[in-house]
């Protein structure tokens, strides 16, 4: 391979001679060569370019930058954004804990990118733009790594994970009201209990993601705020006067998403909180989730010895030893995905309870955990959305059979002649097996005209 | 011990005769010998006793319970949150997962107690109450537990967690303006930064808790949904037209919380992410406070051999062997509860995740959790605030040698030289053990005159 | 109340008058308000008294106690291991992390008891044994706490866990071979699939729990290693030569159990590995048992509606409401026993990854939940034995129509007519809602008389 | 694109022309767009290699599968081991939980490749190979899955964590020993404590290791047991006599590593507490190299106002604001991959707890999640000993100074003159910021010969 000589404060470096990078993501790759390469996600890459360019921005605005140099960070900021440049960010997760090599990464791209649109060679010819001193230039790892995470996280949730969620929410409200009056046998501790409507079951899994997504839209203020204009330690150090609120307004401009300032620059460094609060919503959902698809995948189990109440899209093979047979996969997929998004939660917290006086140093981590679960939940929902909520349909036979063979039914008669004697009627029934009507008129607690009164499945479902 | 026989549907228990409770309480008491016994917390038995003198309330409103009934619940339900019956409810958090021997406890001491109430003896003559028929009546037991889960859970945040987490936050926030002209060394990395002030640092600490707080604020009208009017299913099944609005109402007006219908009964039974939704909140405040408390014992460290900037009160010997020692004991406290509400979180995110069909069957467990977390966190913050974080004293001499030692401070010299030479300026320095000023007047890029100008820790905190 | 004056090295503290403990307890019960009093556990004061014993007896042979002195220490360790003390540890886990307090409440109650046994009234006359230089001599805290917690957690396991683990194994494996001939269906993805008997189906149940006991008592070498010996830091200062090794001679005389000093004592203060390593294995068992008993109840589940393929105990009322309902409620306290444990291992691991030089300060919150998980799961399994388990029975009407209904038998077609063919004829039979043998024959794939021959459910599942 | 026209028993599908895949992969692809493409580990495919090829040889040994066929099976797996086909493994982690579609994306690619072997166009003639009936003889994703997840793992763990982790044990061993002589202060509580040396610190971390090994190692046996032979739930249904101990045999063979059939196969398909149980020993190691790493930047924290009683190598520009700022990045990377493993670990608890009658439908995740860990630890591992253990040095001097400078070398006079006077005389020296030996001669408990004599750091330490 060739190669070209790179420096920085500490030294020479050998890069790849075809590679935008410089010295210190050389010597990143180098010195971390830990799990698979380029791991750090694309979308802080993205985050960072909005943050570069917004400081470009500021600072020329506030007089420290020439409109030349401005406009030269900017242009190669849009070439990243568009995804012009995604093999020129090869660094890993698990390197310094402050992201510096990757903002470092980013500031050397731009800089030799804008070497090459100043129609010039890299490592040729003074330098157009300095990594540090302009690109960097009223920055700081410090506030630009968790300014690049709030930006990609922010826009994450409103992009994948709100629409994928809503996406399914719709879906399940529509069967709610679809499914309004197919009465079917209720289950509590698993057992047979007394009966509601397929739609109202269906009602309970759309408000869990009602309530979910509520949960997930009040953590967004917090998320809102981001650090840049603390530089180094919170206290905005080599900064211009002005600069941290107009920077933000110009990432918000620029992202069309609602950032503002951090209120407070030195927690926005030292503690990613708004990470685990964000993040906590999305366990929630991954709760909730877990919950839905299980209890779909139950009602659709079978097809001849489960429950079989509801079918499921038959999307695939289900099995490759046994002919015909056709499994809940997306139901699977998405209770992995459940699964790897509580474990994320743990990741998160246990490295945002480690920060250290001035700086946290498990933002890589954080942010990639985080950006994991808010793809995941809105992808899977969207495919458990297309493959599998849409298609659900009712057996109705196999529910009309079900609920009118309860023993529970008998709750029905507590108001008419309580507790006591309503059980003695289901648990005579239940050893002779034989139906409630029969016992009910044995045990001379009720005539049979009575029992067909009292007791309808459609009446006590409670509208 | 003297016993006395009570029934139930499946027949007669033996129960010792100076106590309350009834048959069900008893068969539970027997069947779950699972860990220490009592483990069930009072609180919710209070929540109980709240939500049971509601529906006795709504009932009689209703016209389905005499005010002679409705008088005799109430009357024992003020002596049970008064707490006079505190030994009657010996049930441990490892029975039915729906709560179902809890509610039957109280059912059962409710009827019992109201028999002696009404001057009988209990066991003798006509039940004044019936447990399920008059006590529980138009109730289940899978809508009162969480509609009591909800209750003690609300309660605890708002009486405990929140005034303990708002009380250490003023004094945090108290500290934030005390320290704030003391200028100090930063410390990224572990490793020596720019300078702040002590006052910045602790600023940090407080709005962390102002997030907090605003975070778990954000959870509570989740959790001021309640379950009761479901009953069994979700559906209401036996209740009264109106019951739950006016059930509601009347547990608002009882604990003065702002207590609501549930949206949905059908979620409300069968998923309890509102639980989950606000112990992450709790989360979020054990993640912050772990990194608060952490930064203090080591802002404390020594006191000869460690950073020592700061002094916290000395409350008790430290060492069984080591005379004279005092350690940061409080510090160790908040930390290992902020331990125990991680590792809570992850009990309730496992719990809420497996509910089926029509009910969770977690709901002790998430309860207890949530309980422990959310009294824990609000005692330890309160314990913090007295034994500690009121008691912290800047090291104003250590303070002022560590900052003005600093080979950071080249910082101040990026805008004037760039960031290269003053690298050269730092690396040179802490090569030779001199100071910056030494070498950067050696170096020759910069006379004494013009570091002493730039180089001012005071001028490098921002304001 | 009555209160008497102690002393500590800091100065006077009034202490009730009728406690045993002195000034040290006294502070910690002032200072550390902190959830429930008394939450310390008392196995970990047991396990200081085999340690304060087993010392005394060291420290007189080594010549550094007088016989006299170590007779009253032992006498008085006794008495505490028997019990007849236990009012007199009013500490929380909530103090500080290396658990100083509770380890001079033990040295305080020892020395006043020893007072009283040798005729003498607490606060009058000469102390006759000093809590610091007699009972505490040649130990630390630091190496007395995870000493106890040891000694704790192995006898917890060993006592109560292990034999608890067996209980269940053993009856789960005399289910297997008693339901060794039931052919029933399988199931995967909740689907219906090939058969097998339910005999094998407990047979995996009961694999699991072998390999869940045989990773436990992988873990108890490391258990084994006790740290007492290092006092401090590690290093021993201040004990006497040779004490190390005799002293867990003596611990391991006393227990009965094979304590060993450990290997090294600078991990054994500054690090709890074993702590984790154990509850690791206790997590394992939790996701061995969660898994065990929702099958189990899902079998179960009905008694009209579910799949019904085997009975339960029914060991109470099931329902407030519903009446004549029975739930697998010993199947609920076993898995919300399997969540708190898999919560309290990420507690555990918060506290165990946070050591910090020669000692980790999570040693109480660490021993808590180490116990709570040991003793809940050794109980639950018992519980779940006792009154589910051992009476669980299969429903063999149900078992045998479910599996000849199947139409995953047709997977013994594979090996005669291929995979491709046996798909055809099982997807007709599933559209047409007919039986794989007449869509067999329709298809012209094989007569009737092969399928007899070729499709046995009690063929299929492998012996 | 080009495209050709696959079938399965669910019918046609169309597929890249250039891909070796067939139908189902192609479906799988398209039904589960969730997380990046391809991000099912490539450890798998390659596990599902070794036993593709191993299956080919036993039903060949066992009659029931041509010489020719074993041949052309063998040959494509070797290639695909070989990394020849790396790309034609496009499915993701989140399918179906049994992970039976990469099993048929494996199968395809071997009938389709073996076909191109057998000098024929894909799609075109007879099928040299059906991929059900041939490539998937004797087998179902439910055996071949959990199969393919435990070679990878146990490949992933002897040939990455566990030499990572030896080869950083072996340098901290070796420090342990190279420090032997440097006396230096103990830090309990983060506070001032008795001494030791550096090499006692060191030796301890060394300690932890080999006892986590040691757990590690443990947990092979299990992992070695392997699930073929179990096909579609665990009674080898399809498969010829003494299948399953042979085809065991052969994969030990060909991967040379002790892999035997599992004891139980009705396990080894619905439960992977093997994964579980390995896992929980990376824990442990998490948790381990958490403390060292955090403890050895805290030892490296200054350069001025830190701790600083060693030094690590400077790698790399630690900041891009602060000129001749160097951090420790290996101890942020290392300690960022354990919060890692941590999550991790809650993520495969979650998968693990949730197996259904006879099928854990979280394989995918869980072995996803184990991969990582399993590669992560021991990547940084060697990154950490290369880049920063092994040139560990300490700063004598510093050391030196912090250690005279101590309180705490009071404790030597403990066994002189009892802990109290020994109290008085540190307390009075840290108030009046003099020296222990001024005020132990002030306050006449001794002379100054006897306290040079006494106090002597280097005899604290213990040999």
């Amino acid at each position: 391979m060739d190669f070209r000589i790179e420096k920085d404060t500490m030294g020479e470096v050998k890069v790849p001679a075809n590679k935008l990078w410089g010295a210190q993501t050389e010597r990143s790759r180098n010195n971390f060569k830990i799990g698979k390469p380029a791991s750090m996600p694309l979308e802080i890459v993205y985050g960072f370019a909005y943050l570069k360019k917004a400081a470009a921005y500021t600072n020329c605005e506030l007089g420290v930058l020439s409109e030349e140099k401005r406009d030269l960070i900017g242009k190669v900021c849009d070439e990243i954004i568009a995804g012009k440049h995604d093999t020129e960010f090869p660094l890993v997760i698990w390197q310094t804990g402050s992201g510096t090599q990757s903002n470092m990464n980013v500031n050397e791209v731009i800089a030799n990118r804008a070497h090459q649109l100043a129609g010039k060679k890299i490592g040729e010819g003074d330098k157009t733009l300095q990594p540090n001193d302009d690109v960097n230039k009223s920055q700081s790892s410090n506030d630009t790594f968790p300014t690049g995470m709030h930006i990609a996280a922010y826009k994450k949730l409103v992009e994948v994970t709100i629409p994928g969620v809503e996406q399914l929410h719709k879906t399940l409200d529509a069967k709610a009201k679809a499914f309004d009056k197919v009465v079917k046998i209720g289950r509590t501790h698993l057992m047979d209990a007394t009966p509601l409507t397929l739609g109202q079951e269906f009602s309970g899994y759309a408000s869990q993601l009602e309530h979910g997504l509520a949960a997930l839209k009040n953590t967004l203020p917090h998320l809102a705020e981001i650090a840049l204009g603390g530089t180094a330690v919170g206290t905005g150090i080599n900064t211009p006067k002005g600069y941290a609120p107009k920077v933000a307004d110009y990432i918000a401009q620029f992202t069309g998403l609602p950032f503002i300032t951090a209120h407070n620059k030195f927690e926005a460094l030292a503690a990613h909180d708004a990470i685990v609060e964000s993040h906590g919503a999305l366990k929630q959902l991954a709760v909730s989730l877990n919950k839905i698809a299980h209890d779909i995948r139950m009602l659709a189990s079978g097809p001849r010895s489960g429950i079989g109440e509801i079918t499921i899209p038959a999307n695939e093979p289900g099995s490759s030893i046994m002919p015909g047979k056709v499994n809940p996969t997306q139901c699977e997929a998405l209770t992995m995905v459940c699964a790897q998004v509580i474990g994320n939660d743990m990741a998160i917290a246990v490295g945002g309870m480690q920060g250290h006086f001035e700086l946290n140093v498990f933002k890589p981590v954080m942010a990639a955990n985080f950006l994991e679960s808010a793809e995941l939940l809105g992808d899977a929902c969207v495919s458990f959305e297309e493959h599998c909520a849409e298609g659900i349909q009712p057996n109705t036979e196999v529910i009309k059979k079900l609920v009118n063979n309860s023993l529970m039914l008998v709750t029905a008669l507590n108001t008419k002649i309580g507790y006591y004697k309503a059980a003695e009627i289901a648990n005579t029934a239940h050893e002779n097996g034989t139906t409630l009507r029969e016992e009910a008129v044995n045990l001379g607690y009720l005539t049979a005209e009575e029992f067909d009164a009292w007791v309808k499945p459609e009446d006590m479902v409670g509208r």
